[in-house]
């Protein structure tokens, strides 16, 4: 299992719309053919910074099909208006649990 | 609850030691009060970058507690001199789960 780790900085003003978009994404990450979770984490120091931790079985599931599916783009039609500048993303494996 | 999250840059090939030093050293955290958990992720884009996630109860709690604590020196000798630069950290808050 890979976790995908997006650093997305929001525009002022959007915060609240951001998240409600990502809650109403779930569903959209939840049926992606190898994800196991998504979770949203707002910075405390930066509140227009978050994370998007998204849990997959690996990073073709990822990269390779979620990003070439439709559902990526109801996604990115969610919430992309509120974006601040592109997500930073990388993807990473748990080693001390 | 609050995620400590410390992106920390290791040394080349001190990776496994740095690995093993926080393998050793979740004790030290897992006894500090308001700590709920700790685990280490490692970016597989960039392999000596890592993600040191930590739960607290709250920000105080790390950064009051904790790091004044003779405990955060025992962390910081298990694994400090694997650092490449001063770690960046930042708290979050969980927004959608």
């Amino acid at each position: 299992m890979v976790t995908e780790i997006a650093e997305i900085e929001v525009k002022a003003g959007m915060e609240e719309k951001f998240i409600a978009g990502v809650e109403s994404s779930k569903p959209v990450f939840l049926r992606a053919p190898g994800c196991h979770g998504v979770e949203l984490h707002r910075s405390i120091e930066h509140p227009r910074q978050f994370l998007l931790l998204v849990q997959w079985e690996s990073v073709a599931h990822h990269l390779e099909q979620f990003r070439n599916a439709p559902d990526f783009a109801l996604w990115r039609e969610a919430v992309g208006e509120c974006f601040a500048g592109s997500p930073k993303v990388q993807h990473t494996r748990k080693v001390v649990s």
